[in-house]
């Protein structure tokens, strides 16, 4: 950014300005990059992953400085992880960009192409959204890794990152700029918000004109803020209350193995069971072993008074408790009635975002999955594998708990929609 | 509506307190709607169906009412004609209802279910939205055609129909509201807001807890008011300013067929053409004939100044035209130098709904349908195809010019979105 620029957007009036500079310009990129073709737009991709691997050196200096500023700043030392880049993390990011260039292109598909009785042929064609705007925290690796999703399905991309990474983001975007050239797109394809003010971010939530969606990546209170005061539809991914169900006619092993996977293997990722309920009939035969596992484990129990009745190493859980996504070794734990009691309770204290019943009885497992109300619902399945890798759908850009456009994990597809396309032969309609 | 109610929201916090309570009525119905069968839908449909045939005469009685008010009110014709209900208006109705029943239930298909490698098997389910408001105007059979649309797709409605539309609503809702009793369903799964005060809207609009799409029926102000009051995702349709785009390689008789039927046909539906833009070099071959047909028809030709040098019976058009729907008997037209130049001005003009391109050469066909951005692209055939039951949807709410979720004719699918369904065998993440 030039120093005249920095000057400018000092005052409001020109932060207005400056950004909607960037929309208009986004605006006319999303025409190019929506009509590039696939390898023009996988040569942007490796040439991105080429630039990064050579400007590794400036990359991690950038990053310095964000570093040895956030820490003056006393940030916490979680954000501080979050924040530093190493070389190991930089080859990442690289390799990252060469795996989107090779995932399937999603643009242009056609698909359902029928007859009509009129004699005209109808389908529908995937086409990009437009303008995606991106507003994250800390880590720098979102830079590369969101533009390249929004790339690959044909959308132009802004970017708003967190001001403690400022540095490193912008030097990640002038790899991502060079690239954009190298391959014959229009640099404006991927713009970055370079400047640190907070109003930039009300602004761009206010241009539906030039952006299509925006998609938080952050902490609930930034999605909160954000779906608040946004005049573009938001993907939002609110929080991961997941939970899981052993039925009555669960099997007691895999009830076991799937709900100490679904807590232990990470605690802080959006899929990591926060509430356990279990049928009342089996609780015996399951939450003695399975509690002690966790016990030794090193997690904290939480339990309703039936459940503490089965196991002593427990403080009661309160109404609180209920409603709380740990994402840390801390568990609840209900005895509930029935399979009723267990979706009643879901449906009061969920986040419809993932969540799983145990059972060998096939009754059960249909009314589960159609009653849960959630983006991810699972039968004998641990709730950790509530991601896009999982999923197959070979990256993505975030979860998204809303119930239009796109629930659970997003990928390319998911930054595409699809218009109707009609062929004729001088059809007329009668 | 009991008359102790009817006073109570003589006051802004008592109709606040009402709405909201619709809205808490509305979502607990979703959730026995989504999970109920195809079946008892169907059957809530057929017995509707049979009520309004059963209560047609309390139906005219009430339209008469309605009638009378609004011919003292002195409403424009237009608008008493979609007003108007008579015996055949309201077997019609019935028919829809009935049709409907017989389309395929799209709640609950489970499609893409394939294995993964760590053992998973990863699907798709189709699922209801939750509750859906229709805010529409004037036309009556839209209360029944709009409730069974949401309810065939497991969906919830609160209906707002227009004030001068009031005693025509309620007479038909009571049809709704026995049905529904009468099939096993909760009757609050169709609500009508019976109250004509204009904020009952704003309140409507300001609930994302209880609804989660609202869906405009009427005129470009009411949804553009709509869409700016909204907390609530909005399906829009703003209007339908539709281009045929005549190509240097245009077949004749194709290129005077499709564009006299795209305007003639009908002129007041949205798919109608309102503006034809046609190459330079084919237009000598074209236009005179076709502009001939357009003036004995009785259509009001706007041209450019090229395009008048070929005819003379055309006033000039002005900026302004370009950007007007008229959705009556006027045609502007527009001659341009190739298929560049009549993307751009679909671009700067057109309304992202409809536009055709009419064609031999296929390369030119290709770039039309991926640069054109509009929720319907056609190659060789009418604009007036650009509807739901010509496209194979049985059905359809409106046309969306959204780009997130659903965009062009909307059918039961749009009032749906997908989640996941995960199945293992007490299958862990490594």
């Amino acid at each position: 950014m030039s120093a005249q620029l920095k000057e400018n957007i000092n005052s409001n009036i020109d932060l207005k300005t400056y950004v909607r500079q960037i929309g208009r310009d986004a605006r006319a990129a999303s025409r190019q990059i929506a009509k590039s073709s696939t390898a023009m737009k996988n040569a942007a991709l490796e040439a991105i992953a080429d630039n990064i691997m050579t400007a590794q050196q400036n990359i991690l200096d950038a990053n310095t400085q964000d570093m040895t500023a956030a820490r003056n700043n006393q940030l916490p030392s979680a954000l501080l992880d979050r924040l530093e880049l190493n070389a190991e993390r930089v080859v990442a990011m690289a390799e990252g960009l060469r795996q989107i260039a090779r995932l399937p292109d999603p643009v242009g598909a056609i698909s359902d192409l029928v007859y009509r009785p009129s004699g005209i042929q109808v389908g529908k064609m995937r086409v990009p959204l437009g303008v995606i705007g991106i507003i994250y925290e800390s880590r720098p690796n979102v830079t590369a890794d969101a533009a390249a999703l929004c790339l690959k399905s044909g959308n132009a991309t802004i970017l708003r990152g967190g001001s403690e990474a400022i540095n490193s983001n912008l030097a990640i975007a002038d790899c991502i700029k060079q690239g954009l050239e190298q391959a014959g797109l229009p640099s404006t394809a991927v713009q970055i918000l370079e400047t640190t003010d907070r109003e930039a971010v009300g602004e761009l939530l206010r241009m539906p004109e030039y952006v299509d969606i925006i998609v938080p990546r952050g902490g609930k209170s930034l999605i909160e803020r954000i779906s608040r005061d946004s005049q573009v539809p938001v993907i939002k991914h609110l929080e991961g209350l997941c939970h899981i169900y052993i039925d009555a006619e669960a099997d007691v092993q895999k009830a076991i193995d799937v709900a100490y996977n679904a807590k232990t293997r990470r605690y802080g990722i959006c899929g990591s069971m926060e509430t356990l309920l279990i049928a009342e009939s089996i609780a015996p035969k399951v939450l003695p072993e399975l509690l002690k596992m966790y016990l030794d484990k090193g997690v904290e129990l939480r339990g309703c008074e039936k459940s503490r009745a089965l196991i002593e190493q427990m403080s009661p859980a309160t109404e609180d408790d209920w409603y709380t996504e740990y994402l840390g070794p801390i568990l609840s734990i209900k005895i509930v009635d029935d399979l009723d009691a267990a979706i009643r309770h879901i449906e009061t204290y969920g986040s419809q975002h993932t969540d799983a019943i145990i059972t060998e009885n096939l009754a059960h497992s249909r009314r589960f999955i159609t009653e849960v109300d959630s983006s991810s619902v699972m039968v004998n399945a641990s709730t950790q594998f509530a991601d896009g890798f999982e999923y197959g759908l070979g990256a993505e850009i975030g979860i998204s708990t809303n119930k239009l456009h796109v629930r659970g994990p997003v990928g390319l597809e998911g930054l595409t929609c699809q218009k109707y396309v009609v062929f004729g032969d001088g059809t007329i309609r009668p």
